[in-house]
């Protein structure tokens, strides 16, 4: 297990009967979505006559206004799109490195952000997810970092950091110099993160850089903008960085996330986040009286849900167990990248799906918790 | 000028009316290519109900055998495919500092393939691409390197390595146990880049990866793929640094290169060869005998071309003045990354572009050329 971070687990499930493994978007198209597919050799012929700039413009204009982000400095040249968040995040690791080695980073969240930012080496501090705020960094830095990273939503808690929280944490990061990072990609699912993050932060003068994703909402085929906006006055070289990666994304690419995001805020986000929920309560309600596992009663709201395992009970034998029937899900010891051991009493289960594909997914993880004694945690672990 | 990497430059181009600057293909798409485009909404669809590594290895398979690598090892988990080469680049750049910190680099090149390894700390020598074979790296390096970096047709100068000379320089790696790394990202264009490399490289034992690229053919909007293939016995820890940035490229991007690579083989690469080489006569014949310039008269093929200005002309105060009448082009200085002095003597005209196109940045060329009094270079140079 160790050996394998957690995108290569998911990479064993694209080809599976049954994958809850990714936070990637995989139900059905919408109704009005399938209508702008069904117009992509127009938007692929709009694309080409049109100058990129205003195409960029228009999609993170569109996405950032169905997010509710109106203080976003769109059309600034504050804001760099790439293909993915993840290349964004390598940009900031890139940066971080160059000018805030130092950095209080949330605890858990998704391996691949530790995992960018050390292979920048760039030194990192584990902050409790719990203790997301100007003392609890104070206490877990010793105040002595450089920057501090925030996911929320994050992933896999669905955990989100409140304006009030938030003000707290860039009022603290300003009045230290320190850069705030926040990684928003899952904020489309969750209207209690959906307050203009940009007013709040340029209002505290914060040297920031914030990440936005479109590839965690619709079932797109991984066509996606990833965005990486700064404050005005930053120490992070981002243009350079991105600009080492990319001369542009897709002009097409760009119509697409448009449309989508005009789709979605024209009653489409209110469909997903229907669908969100229906698959969570299905699998709550498969899982509430399954045998050796409890249902994790928070209010979240994100494309991923969480099961938690009876003592004893290992989230890495259950994911064998399960691989080998052909079914993947995630199990949740290295989105606790400083203390992996304290994950591994959780799996987590992608909700992104057709209700179909979760029914089957939950009746195979009945079927291998009743087989408990075989997944006890050996002495090894 | 020196405040900016060549992408930032091309950037400013994106939206001007006479674009040459940027290597990226900008012609119209071909009648065949236009049906492709006809059938995306298919494409979407079959892409979503096809397990994704089918979608992946047909991609790859079928780009491989348009430009002729036969042994290429499509289906074997040795490579890797990414959102575009310059991720593939990063993700190298990142291994090479890890294992193999001191690269010999071919000089001149796109200057993003030194920023990125230079951004990775990685420790760069410059091989001049006349020099390009074992003597010339022994000479470069001192015997003292770790690796080797070879872009291959090479961007400007459509410099080929040939056969021959790579076998040279494999075997010399090799008898080190140092990694050979070669960008083909341009081999499209030119057939003398597609004999079979991976047979070559893997009959010599060395420890190599190579990068290939759709993303500089057809105009496609972007919608491309980089790979990143590897020896079967390699220091570079590939999957670990591309699965930190992404689980997988788009299926429908899978399929679409599927389709336009099969269409190349099928004629179309004829086709674009075809319009490379008229523009290719038209830039010539337009700018032949213009003033202050002069035809660099090799037997390159790649989708750009170099013109060479008179002793005392600077490349980049003609940029600057054809900026300012909405042209652009790219002055060369920075693709001489160890010695940019030496590149300042050539502009670079993209040839990716219609005709038309060609036509109009020629005669605002001549135009700037005639008023080469005002180009003389500075004593600031």
């Amino acid at each position: 297990m160790e050996l394998h971070n957690l995108t290569e687990l998911e990479i064993l499930a694209l080809s599976a009967e049954v994958n809850v493994a990714d936070g990637h978007p995989r139900q059905r198209l919408t109704e009005s979505q399938r209508a702008i597919v069904g117009k992509f050799p127009e938007l692929f012929a709009l694309a080409a006559g049109v100058p990129f700039e205003a195409l960029e413009t228009r999609a993170q204009r569109s996405y950032m206004d169905a997010v509710q982000q109106a203080a976003a400095p769109v059309g600034s040249g504050r804001i760099f799109s790439g293909y993915a968040s993840s290349v964004c995040i390598d940009a900031v690791a890139r940066c971080l490195s160059e000018s805030a080695p130092r950095v209080g980073l949330i605890h858990p969240t998704f391996d691949n952000i530790p995992d960018l930012l050390k292979a920048w080496s760039v030194q990192l501090v584990p902050v409790d997810e719990d203790q997301m705020d100007a003392s609890g960094i104070e206490r877990a830095g010793g105040g002595d970092l450089d920057a501090v990273f925030v996911t929320t939503p994050n992933n896999p808690t669905g955990r989100v950091v409140g304006e009030a929280a938030l003000a707290d944490i860039a009022q603290y990061c300003a009045a230290r110099d320190m850069v705030l990072v926040i990684d928003t990609s899952f904020r489309g699912f969750d209207v209690r993160a959906q307050y203009d993050t940009y007013e709040l932060l340029d209002a505290t003068g914060v040297d920031y850089a914030v990440i936005e994703d479109t590839g965690k909402l619709w079932p797109a085929s991984e066509l996606k903008l990833g965005m990486v906006a700064t404050s005005e006055r930053t120490r992070l070289q981002l243009e350079r960085a991105m600009t080492d990666i990319l001369l542009s994304v897709s002009p097409f690419v760009c119509l697409f996330v448009d449309a989508l995001a005009r789709d979605a805020a024209d009653g489409g986000f209110e469909q997903l986040h229907r669908l969100v929920a229906d698959n969570r309560e299905r699998v709550r309600n498969g899982l509430r009286d399954a045998p050796n596992a409890s249902v994790v009663e928070t209010d979240t709201r994100v494309s991923v849900e969480r099961i938690k395992l009876a003592d004893g009970v290992s989230a890495a034998l259950l994911w064998e167990q399960l691989r080998s029937r052909g079914v993947h899900v995630l199990p949740c010891g290295q989105f606790h990248w400083a203390r992996p051991g304290d994950g591994d009493c959780f799996i987590r289960i992608a909700l992104g799906r057709e209700p179909e594909m979760i029914e089957r997914a939950i009746a195979e993880i009945r079927h291998s918790l009743e087989t408990a004694p075989e997944l006890a945690m050996q002495s090894t672990a």
